[in-house]
């Protein structure tokens, strides 16, 4: 009896400690074919891959392809084509109207102070008006936040108003670092508007101080037309001398001219490949990224590199042999950028055919080494997801975390599907976010295939375990 | 009495599981303070880093640096000011005799296949002795390893061997695949010279196919001096097709002509400065990298972002009022290329001074986003060094294992110091190593900084705990 109560109460310490550390037996059993597995998909990435050609293709000869435009129509088309060579078992393009800005010449800006003049790089933001064909000139009232707008109401009156707070280099995430100040550039001209001012401009969501103006979306809200006023994002560089000169001469004057117009919404498509699963069709698992980019650069990185990894995790999973218990899609989405308009035609579409999304991945923060994958699913997939951190530690993906899944996926949210985000390294991202430098040439081969077997990998878990 | 035993049992049971985990409470007391130095460092080093610009300095204004070489000797005096500038407690140089070797004029490489040229991307081996003035003309015999080599003895006479056992790709530390393949460059001549051939190519060490050979180190053993031949790297490209090309036509004829030499020993230094200890000022910690690098590029990953990273840490300890207990010595090796001998010497030295090293950390990995630290040490510190593992995750360090220290500090090995290799992403590495293109270009801000951060981070872990 004695020896007994012992036994429970060693067993109880033990389940008690137990509780921080997986059952190793069992976990050993399923690791063994799955790390065979995982390795198959990256070592069949790194030595056959062909995303980073599809990249160069996609970039170099289309190059950056905003919504609306031609080049938009013409990824459209090689996404469908390359996916139909490659055999997927459907692929189909999924209509969806989408908004049409053109950016129109190449903006203009300077201030001048004491009579010397200053040229300011600078690119109107997606979404704004354009100035009066002469241009804005007046004088400017620098602020760090919103709030700070606002309290000053009435004093905006004539003035430009410039968002300069600063991007924060010392957080790791750089993308926490871009949701800290991006509320600027986003709604700036929406608080100022109602004011009076003559324009806003904003400072680039970068920690990188350079030459460089990075656009980016803006919207005006509710206001009527009468209140909207050009919005523009000018380099760090400039951002840092104007804010100089203006302690020094607060009375000096800037300078800035851009012909850009929101034309009526233009048709175009999601484009959609799929494997079909062989024992639950009818169940589906969506990778995806987006295929418009801004128009400065190639969107290379943002988002070329999620589209090619996307597509490449499909051809992945044919080339292993791997045949899919669910339906596996690849979604192009369109109009990530400024509009969100292809993830949500998507999840809409998905509604209205009652199909059950059980998980989706998106790739849209470049093309960078692997770091790991956050999720946004219910608790009780917790667990699971978590006990495939050690399969995914030997190729660097050691974030696994809950997080945000990603933009053009969200709109699935429901509380049964599993949302998951690709998290590549985020040092170098916001060098070249929304620039006219996120071009091929910014993407390494092995770090772009290494996070497309990264992402076949999740899949094929994913296919493997999730119920 | 049966309380007392089952409080035993459980006791018993729970040492038992709390062997895989530290103690929880004391540590959470030690990283408290800990985590908050650490995120200063890395604050200081994000928005107030000096490294980049000094990487700037030395790369654009120096440039490539081979040991021997005038721009070697303007490195050693661009360090020792830099560290006096810093306001170092002292800052010397140690003279140490290195190799000279010299490449001379621009190599020239080709073969001819059916009456078709095709020009050769090559570069001679570092030690390697030149061509006759004319050139060296001759059949190609490939080879995948040194034994096939050997085996094929004398047949490889009057023939050049062409060593192409490529870089394992799939292999996703891309050290180990240099590891796997690098034989060929270092032993290639020296295995095959005893045979009569004339001489030998290798394939360059990279995985990335295109057009750049990569330099290195090659010697020749005991090899008396009419054995000695002329080697050289071949790009992958090159290597590639010339590897199809000998199958199509076997007795295709290759040139090579290099103008290569080896000069007398020359004097140089290594750059130390030092941080005086306040408790233990006779026991030391260093860091370094090498201040020598191939002459092709800028030695801008290899090693320039070594050198400003280790320089870096002691101005972030001074920044941050750090007063480290033990002397903090940085040591800017000369001639790890070709020789080590600076690392030779700097042991050497701190041998016969009696002085106690207890620890030293090298970063010559490239300047690229933090991954972890590895460590060769004795067992009685592994769990000190794992205990510190949850400090480092939030800044991408999650690769703390036993492993390799480097090789300028690989002579101080000894039983009670513990030696530590930086370890940055190797994703990028072998596509610039000893190449013209490990250039400025190549490294990311915010990535050489994260580094410096890093290491001062394991230097104050190490300043603080390490007895």
């Amino acid at each position: 009896m004695k020896n007994i109560f012992i036994a429970i109460s060693i067993f109880i310490a033990l389940i008690s400690c137990s509780k921080t550390k997986p059952n190793k037996q069992s976990q050993q059993v399923v690791n063994k074919q799955d790390s065979i597995t995982i390795k198959q998909l990256f070592n069949t990435s790194l030595t056959n891959g062909e995303s980073y050609e599809w990249l160069r293709d996609l970039t170099s000869n289309i190059g950056g392809r905003l919504s609306g435009s031609p080049e938009a129509q013409q990824a459209v088309e090689w996404g469908e084509k390359l996916m139909k060579n490659l055999n997927f078992d459907n692929v189909w393009l999924q209509p969806v109207m989408v908004p049409h800005w053109v950016r129109g010449e190449k903006e203009e800006a300077y201030f001048t102070s004491n009579n010397v003049k200053f040229n300011v790089p600078i690119c109107a933001l997606g979404g704004s008006i354009a100035t009066p064909k002469e241009g804005v000139l007046g004088e400017v009232i620098e602020v760090n936040s919103l709030e700070e707008a606002e309290k000053l109401g009435e004093k905006l009156k004539g003035k430009i108003v410039f968002f300069n707070r600063p991007f924060d280099a010392t957080l790791i995430e750089t993308f926490r670092a871009y949701g800290g100040c991006v509320d600027q550039r986003v709604n700036g001209a929406k608080v100022s508007g109602k004011y009076g001012v003559l324009g806003v401009i904003v400072r680039s969501m970068t920690s990188s101080i350079d030459d460089i103006p990075h656009t980016g979306s803006m919207g005006y809200g509710d206001l009527p037309d009468t209140e909207k006023v050009p919005t523009a994002a000018i380099s760090t560089k400039a951002a840092d001398l104007l804010s100089k000169k203006l302690k020094e001469n607060p009375t000096l004057r800037f300078y800035f001219k851009q012909g850009c117009k929101t034309l009526p919404d233009a048709p175009s498509y999601n484009v959609i490949g799929e494997i079909v699963g062989s024992d639950y069709p009818n169940k589906y698992i969506t990778i995806g990224g987006h295929l418009d980019s801004w128009d400065l650069g190639e969107g290379a990185h943002d988002d070329g590199a999620g589209i090619v990894q996307s597509i490449e995790v499909l051809r992945l999973l044919k080339l292993n042999n791997i045949q899919p218990k669910h339906t596996i899609r690849v979604v192009l989405f369109m109009n990530e950028e400024n509009g969100l308009r292809g993830g949500k035609k998507y999840a809409e579409e998905a509604k209205k055919n009652n199909e059950n999304h059980i998980a989706a991945l998106e790739s849209d923060s470049g093309g960078f080494t692997p770091r790991g994958f956050s999720f946004d699913a219910s608790e009780k997939n917790y667990n699971l997801f978590m006990s495939w951190k050690s399969l995914l530690a030997p190729y660097g993906l050691h974030d696994i975390k809950k997080g945000h899944g990603g933009a053009d996926i969200s709109p699935l949210k429901s509380e049964t599907i599993s949302l998951f985000g690709y998290k590549p390294d985020s040092q170098r991202y916001f060098d070249y976010h929304h620039t006219a430098i996120d071009t091929f040439d910014k993407v390494n081969k092995r770090e772009l295939e290494l996070g497309a077997a990264s992402m076949a990998s999740l899949i094929y878990l994913l296919d493997t375990y999730l119920k």
